[in-house]
Formats: C-alpha cells, structure tokens, sequence
C-alpha cells in the first residue's frame, strides 16, 4: 500500500514503539494510532503498554503526541454527538478536589442561559470526591443511562449529569487501570490525554477547565499545575474544542460543605437565593466559571456579560427549575430536597477550636481524607460509599475563632468512625496570631493564546 | 515482624518498587528479592514487571542492585551442586559471536586439566549460534539432562555440555522472555544478572567470561562492551565466584567454519592435532581461556602455565578422549567425525573474490545472518535449525587474495537458500590495496580488581 505522497505504509510492531519513546523519540500520528487501537481492542499485552507508558512517563510526551493521543483515544470507542440538540455544546471539568460542587450549579445556570452541558463525570477516589457519588445520593437518580436516554434528557432540559458508558473510550479505561497499576499516572502528557478524550467524545464545542492549585490539588507543584493547564488548553484547542482554562484556589474545601447530599444540599440552597458567608467561593466560582460556559457556548460576548447571565439564572429561579427537572428526568426523588429529616448521618459530632487566632491554612487533602475516612468516599474503585457521611465547615480560612468554637461539624457513618477524621481535621487546621493574606479564588486564565505562548517559554 | 536490629518489616508492594526505580531510587536487597521471587513465583503481574524493567533500562541499576538482582535469580530456583564431585567447579561464558565455538575445546582441555566443568548452555538466536544446537547435530546427543544425570556425565568425563532445566533460574525465565518483548534487553545491568545468575546456578567456584568486541559483538560500542565485562566480573565476584573477563576480538568470525556440525568437526580436528591456518585464532584463543578455567581452577599458577597445560591437553589427545567420552556420555554417536559422508548440506556454493586486494575487514554481524539465512540459526526461538548449513571461511582478514580465488563455501538447506547469503557475504567482506593492521585476538582483560578500577571511573 503507499499513500498518495508516495510513501509505503510499513507495518507497525509495538516493540517498535516501545524502543522509539525508550531512545527519546518522537511517534507519529500513525503510531499512536497503532497504540490507542491495540489498547483499546486488547490486541496489544498489557506489558508492552506499559514499558511503554513508563517510557513515556520518563522521557515525556511532545505536544503533537499528546494531541495525536487525545484524540486518538476520544475515537476509540463509542461518541455522544450532541448535533441534534440545537445548541452549542459546553461542559466544565475540574482536576478535582474537596467540596468540590460547581457542577450542580454551572450545568443548570448554563443551560438556563441556552447552551447545552452533556456532562459525563466520574467517581470519588482517593482525597477527593465524586459528582456521581453525591448525585446517587439522591433516591433513585440514575447516572448510568444510554446515550439515547442521555440525550433525550438534555433535549428536555438542556444538561445531563451521567456517568461514562463502557462504549465512550475504552482506550482510556484500559490505559488508566494500567497507569494506575503501573506507577505511570503523574504525566501531564498522559493526565491530559486522559481527561480530555473522556469529556471530548461527548462531542463538545467548548469546555471550561477548572485547574486546582494550593494544598488540596491533584498535582503538588504551582508549575506542574500550570504547565498541566496550559497543556489541556492547547490539547483540546488542537482537537477542535475552543477551551479555557481557570487555576483556581484549592487551598481550602470549595464551600461550607464536603460529602455527598449535604453538597448537594448546600447547592440546592444557593439556587434557592441563600447566601450563607461559608459558601460564598462557591457562588463566585460557580458563577465565574458559568459565565465562561455561557461566553465560549455563544450566548454572551464577554465571560463577564456570562458572569451576570449567569447569576440572573440563579436569581430568576430558572438554574433551580432546570436542576431538579434534570433529576426528575434521570429518576431521582427531588422532594429529598424538602425533607428537613432526610439527611440521617450515622454519627455527628461538633468539633470545637482548641485555641483562639486566625486560621491561616487548611491541608485540604487532609481534610478531603478526612472526609473519605468518615465513609463519604472510597479507597478502592468499586468500594460504596456513605450518601450521608461529611464534613460540615462552620469556620473558613482567614476568619478569626475563639477558643471552644464550633470549627466542624463531622458525619460519620458510625460513632466509631469519627476519632481518626476528628484528628485528621484539628492537625489539618493551622492556626496563626494574625491575618493570613487572601487568596484570589482565580490565580489564573489560560485562553488559547496564553496557552501557546505559556508552551513556547516552558523548559520540561 | 521486627528483624535483629529492630526494623520493622513492612510488607513490600509492587508498585512502590516502580516508583522507586521511576524517581532514580536504589532497591534494598529485600526489595530486588521480593520482585524476583514475585517474578519467578509468576506473582508480580506481566505489566508490573515490566513497567519497573523500562524504569530499570532508563535510569540505571546500582553496583549493589546488580549484585542483589544476580543473587536472587540465581536463587530462584533449584541450583547445581557441584560439591560432590570432589573438583574445582570452572565455567566460560562467551557473550557470543559467529563461529564462537571455543565451548568444544575447553570444557574437554580443562576436564583432562582435572577442573570440574559444569556448563550449562543456550540455543541460537540472530546472528549467532548456539552450543546447544551445533551439539544437536551429532546423532543422538542429548542435551536435556536431568540434574542426577549432569552430575552422572560430569562424574565420569569432567565436563557435560547440557541445557537450561525448567528449574533452573525460572527468575530469568520470566524476566528476559518479558525484556524481549518490551525494548528492555539492552540494559548492562540486566544483562549482567541475566547471563551470570544462570551461570552461577550451576555452584560454580570460578567463571571466565570471553565478552566479545568488534563488529560480531553483542554490543556495538567499545565502552558499552568493557562497561559489561567489569561490571559482570565485580558482580560474579561479590556474589562469591572467581571471575575474570578477556575482551576478545569478534572483528571476524572465530575460526574457519560458522554453522553446526561443521563447528564441532573443525574443533575435533583441532583436537586431533591439525593445524590449519584458518583456525589457528580459535585453537590460540581457546587455550588463552581454557589457561584461566585452569588458573583459577587452582591446577596452574597463572593463566600462562594453565595455557601450557591446555596445549599439553591437546597434543597428548587426553581433551579429545574426554570430548568424544562426554558425547557418548551424552548419547551421542561419535562414529559421525570419522564418517567422511555424515556432512550432507542440501546444496553448496563456492564463492570467490570479485577483486584482488587484501581482506580489510569483516561485517561479522551481517555474516552471521548469512549463516542464518543458510538454514543454520533461527530468526525465531522455537524454530528448528539445520545442522549441515553453515560457512567454510577460506580466507581470513589480512589475507592477500586474488580475483577469483574461493573466499568461502557455503551449505544450505537448499539451493534456493542460497542466493541472499551469497550476497550478504560479498557485502560484508571489505577489500583494501593495503595490508590491515593487525587486531590482538584478546584486548583487555579484567580480573576483579581491574573490574572495580574501571567501575570506580566509569561515568555512566
């Protein structure tokens, strides 16, 4: 065979593989092709994948076999083609963290405003939590439906909360599984091929990346977070999908609130017109990140304007309408949300401050353990977990606390479950005589243009 | 657990060992334990093996590393005792090469020298033979013996020429069909533990290692080559075997004959007492290396009067005796080397010189895979190989040779086999108007503390 420049398409081996990214090269287009459908089909041994991730982990990914992964993997399988909704499709996705609850509020805000937000998400693991654990959380919501049902339910609503069917990139969940086995996670090359051919292939237009920093982010280092975002960005731009990129503040829980209902919970009330001063980050994230959804999907001409639509939505009642028709259409018991006695923890406790000052910094992964061990998340992939169990924060950083203070409210799922967190929460609050500086909630923005010149300068 | 100095144990994972290795971390001799038993016991997935083999190959193993590595796997198994046979238990190893068959002449020289030699060999694959197979071609000889009747044939003759038992090393087993698989061969210290560990296994007190140079070598670069030969006489030394490398010279093939059963007859001819020019680099090497299997076996002073000895050992027919003693041993027909008819090739072609000039030099690579080609070596492990295919060298480097005058004969399987190797022949063979400096037969030898010298100053 020979392409019409004239070139023989030689046949392509996976040792061959192995052995260029082993010597620093560089594979073509053709060759991560050759990867991603052997992962995939499960015609290539799983120990040739992975002497081939450890190579790539070591010697790094370039930006054009990142893109050529990216997408290669989003065609794997299955894709969700949101071409018949009549709307632009826009999505949000977050590295992740703890309390970290902006989906419930972006999907119905952006929808309201007339984008669509087909958002499939994923499930708590490690420090940090899952959207799909805490929709489950609701009576009877379904997260696992079929491309059909998820599609008629964003013709009817204009957002979904799903979780990935087995058909949507089965490159990425035999290459993640091995990844995760394999001491070959931490590649930006290989995290942002990873999270972009998973939200990609449901066909978006546009999408928003929330990129933690600070003590509760996926990735330690300020660097390597912002060399991840802009990696992302550029990625997903190069795939086709106009996208930003928001580092925003992980150095303490994102709200009052860090389960599974109870963040649900605390979004239902922010919907509802409450502004309690604990959850005020996460209206203004919420809001900022929505407002870049509504610009990107077209229904404004600045993130700003997005930023006021996107709060008149909150205003006008129309993001709360949306929401809970969005759950009704997925099976779930909305009246949940009106049963004062429905949150039924196993065990409460009220932990109090130990000394009077100023709370200058939180170990938010700490903190995020602390929530996994009361019963709300999971150490293993396939382990429950707890609908009820959390941590309720009655003190954020920056606020001054005297001594005896109520600084936490924690739900377990048992009595017996509460010692470890309780020491995990007083160890992971530090206390300090004077006010720590603020924080920006956004550090910072990275649009295409950033993105590319921010890869130019950057020395890996 | 706490062991005597009060650690405690804490159980080892799989995937911390790759991390370790990924970060430029050094294993502890229980961790390398842990992973080669994990291998050896099948334990450890395929995938974890060889993600830690790829961190392995790229950041590089540590002097005590390579040392654990080669202890354990040669632990990992049952092991040859040579205790009871009441001698000094010698080897040699040859990191292999075209026509390398010195494994004929000293096993029988040092036996009828009174070292004990033990030698458990491998098959061909590539470019080079293998002991086993040329072995195979004398009629019946067997070389699967069971460990009782390896120490049945070493207790009558001195030596026995046998192959790798299941039980042997089932470490390596698993590590290097996985290394081929996954680009992970080409690592010094993984090669190191390779090719020692199964030597070693057979409880032998001292080792002499013939590690090739030159253009038939294993490995192409200079330094790559002494780096190996220091490093596996250190390592066989701190794992309590004498050991001493010679750095010979593969710039062309070893002797006048490269195939299968004309190897082992140009070696009993050797035995018989003939001289013939052609194989005067072989019958001068192997009594350089059969002198050190004598030295170090404690029956001569140095590795000069050993050579002595060696040379006493062919001439008064005492080497040969033991040879055709351990075939028949073995179950060989040893009537074969006096029928002037066993040689039975499928076809032969004389191939003369194209120009008058002197031999400059050999691509011996490229003529072992003429050999190869002819019928006589696998491409594949498992398939069958052809014991009358080979090459009968004519002319060796430095020699004047006329236009037309017969440089070499080849035997193939069949006619139609012939004509690739002919070319390759014509190709390797490089034609000078001026004489070729000449190439001392051994370079550079290491004993233990030449080894740990150049270990000392190497960089790597």
């Amino acid at each position: 065979m020979s392409d019409s420049s004239g070139h023989l398409h030689m046949p392509i081996h996976m040792i061959d593989l192995i052995r260029k990214k082993r010597d620093r090269g560089v594979l073509s287009e053709a060759e991560i092709g050759f990867l991603v459908c052997g992962a995939a089909g499960e015609s290539i041994p799983l120990e040739q994948l992975s002497a081939w991730l450890m190579a790539a982990w070591l010697n790094g990914l370039e930006l054009d076999e990142i893109r050529a992964l990216t997408v290669a993997m989003r065609d794997s399988g299955a894709k969700f083609d949101p071409s018949r909704l009549g709307k632009v499709a826009v999505d949000k996705h977050s590295t992740g963290g703890v309390g970290d609850k902006t989906s419930f509020l972006v999907a119905p805000i952006a929808a309201a405003c007339g984008v669509a937000v087909p958002m499939i998400s994923g499930r708590a693991l490690g420090h940090t939590g899952g959207t799909l654990d805490k929709l489950e959380a609701i009576p009877a919501y379904r997260t696992a439906l079929t491309l059909e049902e998820f599609e008629a339910v964003l013709q009817k609503c204009g957002a979904s909360i799903v979780s990935q069917t087995p058909a949507l990139v089965p490159a990425d969940r035999v290459l993640y599984a091995l990844r995760d086995r394999t001491g070959t996670v931490e590649s930006p090359g290989l995290i942002c091929a990873s999270i972009l051919s998973k939200k990609l292939a449901a066909g978006l237009n546009a999408l928003v990346l929330d990129v933690k920093t600070g003590s509760g982010a996926f990735l330690r280092k300020r660097e390597d977070t912002e060399y991840l975002a802009a990696l992302m960005v550029a990625t997903a731009e190069a795939a086709g999908t106009r996208t930003v990129a928001l580092m925003t503040d992980m150095g303490q829980p994102l709200g009052a609130m860090a389960g599974n209902w109870i963040e649900l919970a605390e979004c239902v009330g922010l919907m509802r017109g409450n502004r309690p001063v604990e959850s005020e980050d996460l209206r203004e994230l919420s809001l900022i990140l929505a407002g870049w959804m509504i610009h990107l999907g077209g229904q404004a001409e600045t993130p700003e304007a997005g930023y006021a639509r996107a709060e008149g939505a909150i205003v006008d009642g129309s993001a709360l309408r949306i929401f809970l028709e969005m759950i009704a259409a997925q099976g779930g018991d909305v009246l949940a949300f009106d049963d004062a006695h429905f949150h039924k923890p196993g065990a409460t406790r009220v932990v109090e401050a130990l000394e009077t000052g100023f709370i200058s910094s939180m170990d938010t992964t700490m903190l995020g353990w602390a929530v996994q061990r009361l019963g709300a998340g999971r150490e293993k992939a396939g382990e429950p977990v707890d609908p009820h169990a959390g941590i309720h924060f009655h003190a954020r950083r920056g606020a001054f606390v005297e001594k005896g203070q109520p600084l936490a409210t924690l739900y377990a799922t048992r009595e017996a479950m509460l010692a470890e967190p309780e020491s995990l929460l007083k160890r992971a609050i530090v206390f300090s005589a004077t006010k720590p500086e603020t924080v920006p909630l956004v550090s910072r923005i990275f649009t295409q243009d950033d993105a590319e010149i921010y890869l130019r300068n950057a020395v890996r």
